[in-house]
């Protein structure tokens, strides 16, 4: 791990906690008993200006009147602002900040917060936090904390790093972790982000050789494209990242938003971004604990086709509850299951597993019943000794603490409930390597006409023209639409179809009342469709594709990417929109020109590499979809940013 | 519990083991070491022929030879014919059979399996299994089984009693309730189900004073009137019924398959069945468990609105976690959620949850966390001593056995996920009464054409009439479609629309070559609905409103309860179909008749009340829904059973 900030961080030589309080029994007071209790061998300087001492410890009035340099400050105290000029003045190299009232706590915080930041960055400390519970290395011994679950005796070491949105939530991970032989590296408290973020850590960890596998706990995105190259440096490194994201329902968006002062993305959009990123998003709290031991040292399997897998097992029920929950997620059997319980030969388990990996399966999944409890170690040595060749995970289906414990020492991925292993294979199997960073394209002129822009991408477009009063005079065939100019008519007011000539026109043209319309052919197809760009606030320009009408947004029938995607990529999004299935040919329905829609799609997605990235928005709706080639009969355009505010 | 079946099953006063082994360490020894070990106070009978004793005790050469009576017998020989035979001549009341080899083994097995009914019937002894795990009652300690569960030394003893269509799950839900200080009444391992099914288990179990919650493990519904009826009295005698169903996806449906030789129904048909029954479906394996304290002594909320929570906690992730769960469930949040830990007045939990309990709200999820862990009296006080007037439910972040095991004892429902809680929630929220059983109608003539038929009905149909060659005359007013008379005509071949006048139709019924059609008025309206009715083999008659066209089954967007239903009820599943929202007033769109399609859907039900439910399928598909009135434009009937084989 390189540089000065990852050291104080995780290795400081000297700790300084600001405001650290004599009463035990008081939050501030645990971040000094945790790092003793915990073996830090380095400096603490207890800080705290009413006391002479604070638990058998020397206190100081000041981190400036500290005696020795500190390159790691533990700000409890809620005079942040005094306490972050004094670790300037002393040369602190990072600032954790326990106390919440920034960008947690309204628009006023939000101020108090860039404040904080712009004079933390003219001192030349960097702050993590505020609102940040700590940071914890375990194998390091370092526990600059007040999560209570460094009460427990003996933190587990591991290669499993995680970056918590949510502090509590780290405690959390690290005591069911600790429960099941699952041991941890580093684990940092991000807070509100202020200054470091989620990004900037997975950097720092994708540097780190004490760490394999990097988990993230997020109810938010702040940093879409620094996250997105640390994953990319993490893949590099040949480190997995994996994600549990909170903000999947509305609700839920609701609930992250009054905790963290942050707003969310729409959740199709991180999906595509995670994917993008070659992050495993993970459904469940536990497989994010879980899923650690099935990435870790593995690369991504970039499957074209739906994931398979074999499975064996000593219980019918326990198995199928397994494959019940994968055939949810998509993923197929690729032989029928083996149950040891229905073999007459009495077949080993290890020789079942053996024959298994050999099924064209992408991984081996070993259930087992009551010999998990009752007969730990023979019930996990033929899955610890079993074949190499396919990734093997396991489930027990009886409480089987043991096992699950001698499952973990081996690095074999041992799962608690049905659903979370089904959780973790379906995420594993659509892993993907991430996505390399496009050039930007040549300057292309971007017209403010909406069609104009659509034609320029190289997207055919209806004939049309702008008819002028009195006269409104033009150049298209007739039949044509007549429509008012402003953006997006979806319910089709101020747009009049079917003018059959030139008197009807100029009667209509009247009746709604403009001197200038747009004039468009009439245009007819086998289906429609919704080809969308949007610059994201939070992950960036996405494209999406959807079948056209109001069903795209009552069935939420679309499919959605990171732009900008190749023809091949749009050709796979077109492919999974449920309401294309006529155009593919369902019941025998005229088949449509499905890679005219790709070429649409790829087309638009292009606007996420003009230079500056002018358009906030644009969208095709409807795409007339033909027997062949496509026609977007409307189209609207918006540009300028459209930045969230309070993500800093 | 009334009668001696279930005083054999539970309480026998003597069990013969017929084919116990001598070799301790085979399967087939288990049920006498588990029978002394568990303290069963009955006599036991080692049975087995080619020994003068097992494991100690006297064993006899057959049950017919035994020196008293015996209400139950373990048959774990392979020669079951031989066994039942002397059970018959001994006047055992029930057998329990372990071996398979009977319906789980193909036909062959089936055939042997019918024979060994009918001679246990001739015989007058009443079957479990085959292919059972035995019986477990853990207050009475009777521990009939080879499960390897009870190698566990002390069962938990409660109120909750489980029938599994998998025996190995049976010891999984046992162990990990155990592990859990969840305890349990009776536990039942049906196997083949070839007599004793689970509804008469149900029905036994709803009349046991000992069994308050009744979980199901199915793999399958093999008898669903009786299960129905046994869930209503359940219900009348105050007792919650809960089922995990495996078969969700067509995946898994293929696994239980091949493990019980069962046919399972569709999914969507089996959860209108489990709603009708007022029986809690859960979607995750724990939540079987996990629900029990919620339900017991609890009546349905019977909510005809979504269900509404309010979340106290001390940690905003962990609350976020279960919240967001909830939002993908259709659950609201009916306050914001209570942070204790953003409460600057430092309120106390106990307070919180009275608070919460006042507010608009159907439970109150109690989330906690580190305290759960480290302090587990002090964290589960105040919900124990919480309010009474709504559930409460709690989900402690971290790993906490001993607030979980304390939680139990007290009988407070508590989760150890995030999703456990939020589906157990969800199912407890939309728990229903069972619905009282229908009258039959009084008998209507049922015409073999389905234009008649649904005519008869009391649902308007386009006017129609039969033409005939060679002059093809009819009365329907122009312009008329031309239909030829067999079945389903999805994909529109043999159709002629738009017909206008007697010339073309005379044309094109020469060219369909036929010589008699169904010619029908052309009807438009502004949307098309599908209502269908099937008399399904598993669950009985069920029927199903949909979006019209190629949509309803891509999208899969129909909604499905068992027949009949009255208008109400059709009302609400009319509103549930997504598709119809432009019918609803979406964006404007023009409204439709939505009341009409309601009371086509109730009509077509009312098959289900026809004495001997002639009509295994009817179908209206389309039927045209206009701004007043709907009008059926095609439909279908076919009559006769469709009773699956292999379901005893």
């Amino acid at each position: 791990m390189k540089g000065s900030l990852a050291k104080a961080l995780f290795s400081p030589n000297a700790v300084a906690l600001v405001g650290a309080s004599g009463d035990a029994a008081k939050t501030t007071a645990r971040p000094q008993r945790y790092l003793k209790k915990h073996g830090y061998g380095g400096t603490v300087f207890p800080v705290n200006p009413t006391r002479q001492e604070v638990l058998g410890e020397k206190a100081f009035a000041s981190v400036s009147s500290l005696p020795q340099p500190v390159d790691h400050a533990y700000i409890l105290t809620e005079h942040v602002e005094q306490a972050l000029e004094d670790c300037g003045k002393r040369g602190v190299t990072v600032a954790s900040v326990f106390g919440g009232g920034f960008a947690d706590a309204g628009p006023r915080g939000l101020e108090r917060q860039a404040k904080l930041v712009a004079r933390a960055r003219a001192l030349g400390v960097r702050l993590l936090g505020p609102n940040s519970m700590g940071v914890i290395d375990v194998p390091g011994r370092l526990a600059v904390s007040v999560n209570a679950v460094l009460e427990m005796d003996a933190l587990p070491a591991g290669t499993t790093s995680i970056v918590s949105q949510s502090g509590t939530m780290l405690g959390t991970l690290l005591s069911r972790g600790a429960a099941r032989g699952l041991g941890f590296a580093k684990l940092v408290s991000v807070g509100n982000e202020a200054d470091i973020g989620v990004g900037e850590l997975v950097e720092l960890l994708a540097g780190d050789p004490a760490t394999r596998v990097i988990l993230l706990f997020l109810e938010t995105v702040r940093d879409a494209e620094r996250l997105a190259r640390a994953a990319r440096a993490a893949h590099q490194a040949g480190k997995a990242v994996a994600v549990y994201k909170l903000g999947r329902s509305g609700l839920g968006e609701a609930a992250a938003l009054s905790h963290t002062g942050a707003l969310a993305g729409t959740d199709a959009a991180l999906d595509a971004y995670f994917r993008d990123c070659g992050i495993v998003r993970v459904d469940m709290l536990e497989t994010l604990l879980e899923i650690a031991p099935l990435l870790a040292g593995r690369v991504p399997p970039n499957l074209s086709r739906s994931g398979k897998v074999t499975v064996v097992t000593t219980t019918g029920g326990g198995a199928a509850s397994v494959v019940d929950r994968l055939g949810l997620r998509g993923v197929e059997l690729a032989a029928p299951i083996m149950d040891l319980t229905m073999a007459a030969s009495g077949e080993g388990y290890g020789e079942a597993l053996v024959k298994a990996a050999q099924t064209e399966c992408d991984a081996v999944v070993a259930c087992v019943g009551s010999s998990a409890q009752f007969h730990p170690q023979l019930a996990v040595d033929p899955i610890i000794q079993g074949p190499k060749t396919k990734p093997i995970v396991t489930f027990f289906t009886p409480q089987a603490d043991r096992s699950l414990a001698l499952a973990a020492a081996a690095g074999i991925a041992a799962f608690r409930t049905p659903e979370a292993c089904a959780d973790a294979v379906a995420g594993f199997l659509s892993w993907r390597s991430p996505r390399k960073p496009r050039a930007l394209a040549a300057p292309i002129s971007l017209p403010e006409n909406p069609f104009a822009l659509v034609e320029a991408l190289g997207i055919p477009v209806a004939p049309w023209a702008l008819a002028q009063a009195p006269d409104f005079a033009h150049r298209v065939a007739y039949p044509v639409a007549l429509k008012r100019l402003e953006a997006h008519k979806t319910e089709r007011r101020g747009v009049v179809l079917d003018v059959a000539d030139h008197a009807q026109l100029v009667q209509s043209a009247r009746a709604l009342g403009q001197d200038r319309l747009l004039v468009q052919r009439m245009e007819s197809g086998l289906a429609e469709a919704i080809v969308g760009y949007r610059d994201d606030p939070v992950v960036g320009p996405i494209v999406l594709v959807g079948a056209g009408g109001v069903m795209t947004e009552v069935y939420r029938d679309y499919v959605l990417r990171m732009a900008p995607v190749s023809e091949a990529e749009a050709a796979e999004m077109v492919e999974q929109v449920k309401g294309f299935a006529a155009l593919r040919g369902y019941r025998n329905l005229p088949r449509g020109d499905v890679a005219a829609i790709a070429r649409a799609v790829s087309a638009l997605s292009r606007l996420a590499l003009v230079e500056g990235r002018p358009v906030r928005e644009a969208e095709i709706n409807p795409l007339i979809v033909k027997a062949y080639g496509v026609v977007a009969v409307d189209a609207l355009v918006a540009y300028g940013a459209d930045k969230r505010q309070g993500a800093a």
